[in-house]
């Protein structure tokens, strides 16, 4: 429901639930679009490669999310299985673009009625079809391209930092670089490399994400 | 739900939400209609390309909008998906008219329960049938022609340079001019071209969106 | 939901919006009924042709509102729709009565829910059948017949001239001058033709719209 | 919902509607039953006869209202047709009891629900079957038996009156002279014959629903 | 919805209104069961034989109720057909026990859900199966026998007398004039026999309801 | 809905009812389980063999209430049912865990939804599959096993006495009288037998209840 | 509904309903799963084997929880059946994680709707398939993996030890033991082996719950 000056309350809170979630960034590269992702959990005994920031909706496009962690997981699994659904009917893929706005009018329902509230989640969505794409859907179901983009805690040290250092046409490691030094900076210093997810897309090539190792080569 | 003076609280809070978007304006011109909306975003990393404000309806037709984002692409996509129906199955298209009521009466549904929110958006829809024609949806549902008007945020400075500049049969690229003149002075004289969404229809021909460069040549 | 008093607030709530409504008067001729309605609009750059008051429910009947245009669009949708089911099923027309009780029962079902508000919007609908009839219909479902009658912004300066000035077998065209000089009472002297709406029926030939130019005429 | 001393609140106040309405009075005759019902419409343009007070609901009953017009007609409606729809079934005619306890059933479902409010109206229905029979149904959907009643507006009034001046064995003619005295005492003794409706049934008759000439003749 | 101290207020309101009906006693007599009732009504034009408050439910059984009226007949009428649709469907009569748990699963239902109030009635309902049984259930829906039991309003008086008068083997005059004699003594020695309803069974014998002369003769 | 502190409120009220519900007291013998329960009327003239506190479910497995009387009435009718149809179904008896498992999930369904009230009852559900089994179930519907429990007015009372003289390996005939010693203590000493409802199993025999003489016999 | 801050209030009461749970431990060991947990029940005549705390979900997976009794094995039920219908559709067994996952989804879905209440619990899960898996999900829905996890009463004293004492690669005995003396220290020394259930996988061997017989060993 609105109110008096035309904001949806359930909206703004929601967004709220978002402001306190892990930071994740997103950036078109050179040849197609990286994801980094800070796994925001503090507890000596959890197993962090058990919990997945980044994530493969289909062969050719990959995600991130910040906020409520079973709302992230449940609209990922919905976009996939809209993605796959449409490969195995249609045989053919979805474009970037109508696989996030079917993501974005997925959440849009959730903010209809007076007795649901909204997903308290926002992803970053990107991939490549005929050229590379990177769109953020947040708890109002807006849907926006960007070159580089940040969401969650620290969003707005990461906006900073991308503005000023981001460059389009960097390569895939220089992104990789450049978010990792941003969830650094927004973890003051002690970001660890188990704490990080991190997810790509080149040219040519499949959705990839990378392993504990594979990441720590980046610290 | 009514208020005391026979006013929908929650269709004038949505009102609200339409007075922040991004403001749209339609005209009619000599031979169609044009549509100059502008992208409010201020995020310098996002892609503008990828927020669409005009939309092709269908080959005769076309809507901007202004307000929640989300909103807005969901209502478009209905409407165009309903005239899409009626072609496929009575072989003919609807007449401008019949789809802005068609708009209208999608959007009557949403203030009619008191467990939903109405739209929070409001749109421009015009194209040319037996001829021109340009009609205002609100929240309200409220269907209106017009000559040539505006919505969203500066509404009232848009409105009365309308009234002073606009004049019945000017061309397509006159008209357009002055659509940009007023962005620009919503704007405080800092409207930049990749902000601006541009569509037209000429008689005998389809409605078409104007690409950033096409835009950038009218600045 | 009823009040202590034994008032339907919500119905009480929706008369508010009709008193708000551009007026509608409609009269009893000697051969059949007139309709003459404002369109309070005081948007320049309106096209008022778009705005419809008065409108042919079937060959034989007519009806103008006040109130939420997009409510008394959507229940003379309905209404209209009613009548011609009822040709195509039965092979003849409904009575006016007939045709103004189902349009009572339709509004009556929202007056029921505390989940729904009622309709905002008051009808005056007549036409000729064995004989010449009148009816109001209100947002609380009432029906009630009228040798004269007016709804909507100005009703009480409206009737007042009505009780005085009108006579039971004025001819059309004395009625419609007499619908127009109420109008332009209620609008102090500022009536403009293209504001006015008007429809009215003659026994022997179908409900009749007339034109901006016909309009004019009588001015 | 109940209230703490076990009264129904939206019944009680739904009672108030009634009490706002225009008086109706039902008698047992020596050969039948007569309604007599004032039409409590203050509007010189009316048409009065378009205001109907008393029905038939089937050709041995009929019955009158008072209370929210177009609950009254609704309900009516309902029981005509449920009357019409056992005669035609069982090819038989429903008795008046069973005829008023079908309206009586129909009243309590809208007593139950949170949701719904009940009907603001009250009934006097009679006929003749084995016997002369008058009953009266109220928002509460009870159902008792009279010999004479009122309901609505002036009520108190009117039951002193008829207890007073009723008598078991009145012919119809003086029971309708009787019911329009009441009436003329609720209205001061500004009673007009138009304001005023009649019906009745007879043995060996149908139910029978004078016109305005007829109720003048009274006069 | 249960309130802090565990019970459920709508309930508790619901037998206010029990408590505020005519009051109506059952008792076993040497050979079946009575039923007396009061008709709490003091308007003299009314027709008490319409007002029923002893009523036939099948062949070998019979009840009567305090409360709302409308709810009475409502449930009487339920029991009714559940009684009649087992006899035809099973060709045997059900238990009066059987009869009694269905009424009351009957009202147990109305006192779950948060948008259905509880039936504002209490019944006694009684008859002869392999023995003589006589029940009680009210808002709660709460099953009891009993020897002898009064219902609604003087109940304390009336189960005061019956305590001290009743007696096992009494035969069903000495059992009606104790009833009577209760009525009498709640009423305040003002009790009339056409305000007295009464309904018995005797072993051997249909339940019977007495008609205004025999019951007259009690008196 | 849950209060601040984890609290179910609603479920918490109802546990107040069954605070106030006659006693019932299980206990396991040794060679079966006895139910000694109490049916605490105080009205003279009730036939106290038509209140049930203790029932057979099936031939192997028996349970006694708390609470409100049409609730525990309703959920033994729904278990018994369940267990029938199993055993129609799959030509085989469920075990006594089955059993209480189906009456708790029918009850915890009644916790979940804003609309529906808890049921206000507690079990003791009991009997021999493998072995002897007894289970309380309340209005939480959590499920626990006892070798001797209480539920109801005198909880306390009877739980500390339960504690004290309780044996494994107890007869019948001494569990009886014990469960009879603490309801007369829970009474004060005024217990009556005809206030007392009995049931047991024994391995090899089907579940018992006993007559008002066969317990007026441990008196 | 979302707090202003972005929280779920219902979901952050049903966690206080966790808090209240006995606790519930799980290890990842050298070759598998363990699970140790708390009856905190205090009813010496109880039979402490009725309560489960830790469950068989699948061949290859088991899980304990903390909470609402009702609600822990509701949601149990719904996983083993889950499980159960997988393995027979597709003849092969979920592996840890999807069940993990199921669970969530299942639970998530409580969370959504106003009218409904999240589920009072917290769940350990885990198994074995290519690799050991532990996994926490709470009202929330999330699921987070963990080498060694505790919920219920006293997690903080319990995480403090597991961090200090738990080592990856401890033998079943001996993570056994540590659960053990964890839940001791909780239960300030007084724990009695009959209140702990454990269950435990190893790798090549099934999902194996202790008897009472066997923890008492470890005691």
């Amino acid at each position: 429901m609105f109110n008096p000056d035309g904001r949806l309350f359930q909206v703004e809170y929601a967004k709220e639930a978002v402001r306190r979630g892990g930071a994740a960034i997103g950036m078109l590269t050179k040849s197609g679009v990286v994801f980094v992702a800070h796994k925001n959990v503090d507890e000596p005994l959890s197993v962090l490669a058990s919990m997945q920031k980044v994530f493969r909706i289909d062969a050719h496009i990959g995600a991130a999310y910040s906020g409520i962690v079973a709302d992230g997981l449940h609209v990922i699994d919905e976009t996939r299985g809209a993605a796959q659904s449409h490969r195995m009917i249609y045989d053919e893929v979805k474009s970037v673009e109508a696989i996030a706005k079917g993501l974005s009018a997925y959440m849009l329902q959730a903010t209809f009625y007076g007795g649901v509230r909204p997903y308290g989640v926002s992803f970053l969505i990107g991939g490549i079809d005929t050229t590379k794409r990177l769109f953020e859907v947040g708890p109002d179901a807006a849907l926006l391209g960007y070159k580089a983009n940040a969401i969650g805690f620290g969003k707005k040290i990461a906006t900073d930092m991308l503005i000023k250092e981001y460059k389009e046409g960097m390569t895939t490691d220089e992104s990789l670089l450049l978010g990792i030094k941003i969830l650094n900076k927004i973890n003051e210093g002690k970001l660890e490399s188990d704490h990080v997810d991190i997810g790509y897309i080149e040219e040519g090539k499949e959705f990839n994400i990378l392993s504990e190792q594979e990441i720590a080569k980046y610290f």
